[in-house]
């Protein structure tokens, strides 16, 4: 059963992909996964998740800079798998049950270009619905597989912001 | 049964917004919705939705420039609901039975600030997670929801390109 779950993100070019990076470690956050390593030197995305972190409480963690061949060598090291998501891949909804039966899952979302030995130093190559769409959709859905949904209402210990589900207009706890 | 989802996206500012927007479009294709109404005038989005949708096949639609009020009146009298993602809202897990007894869902996915009557005009103001994350994997999982995984398959008729789903590398017909 999976367990421990982290994001590692591939290819990002700092400045011009700190949105849609910041999209991805907020989406792995809020779906579950403990962090993200930044396999570039973006210093503003690790502050401003860690930020957003803080004040909604848990613990995730965002690593910049780090080295993506290291954290792949120690997370196997560690009896982790890693599963990159590429258009190209296996449909998830092949592979999923059988990625679901390890404990510790590296997920790999890659930005435009990735290093193409990402290919071979994975586990698993997975494709959302094998159509161009968005490396942050895939995560969602991947994360929502890996955990069968029931990440989807976590609550976040030490949170100073929470919102308090309304029909209309906005509500929270702070 | 669901069985025609659209998109209109609110608050995007253009050029800044481009690329989310873009992703937001191609996560509503590859997930089985109908089209995109852009609440703003930025030609480029259309015109590369368009030209993805054109080479991955369907006729999914981008309407640029769309009367967001407009758009809203004609499906709720064509008998359409509206379904606004906020992080504010009733979690997505309590409502989305209810949802999915209607036929046509109008999302509303807004950008960081959208007009305060959106939540009075929709039907429905649905929050994934009630967590900070982003409007790209909140519509993902409720697209996903809808169709009960249905469209993570999907076939696209008369498509220039094809993927081949494999283990390792690229491969696709075209």
């Amino acid at each position: 059963m999976v367990s421990d779950v982290r994001v590692l993100r591939l290819g990002h070019r700092p400045e011009r992909d700190q949105r849609v990076t910041t999209h991805v470690a907020l989406t792995a956050r809020a779906l579950g996964a403990k962090g993200m390593y930044l396999a570039a030197n973006d210093e503003g995305v690790r502050r401003s998740v860690t930020d957003v972190a803080n004040r909604w409480g848990g613990d995730f963690f965002v690593e910049n800079n780090a080295s993506w061949k290291k954290v792949i060598r120690e997370w196997k090291d560690e009896g982790g798998i890693v599963v990159h998501l590429t258009m190209y891949g296996l449909r998830m909804t092949d592979a999923v049950d059988e990625i679901k039966e390890h404990e510790k899952v590296l997920v790999v979302v890659g930005a435009e270009k990735v290093p193409s030995d990402i290919y071979d130093l994975a586990d698993y190559n997975i494709s959302v619905t094998t159509q161009p769409h968005s490396e942050i959709s895939s995560l969602a859905l991947i994360m929502d597989r890996l955990f069968d949904g029931g990440e989807l209402n976590r609550e976040y210990p030490d949170a100073e912001m929470k919102i308090i589900p309304t029909e209309r207009g906005k509500r929270f706890e702070n």
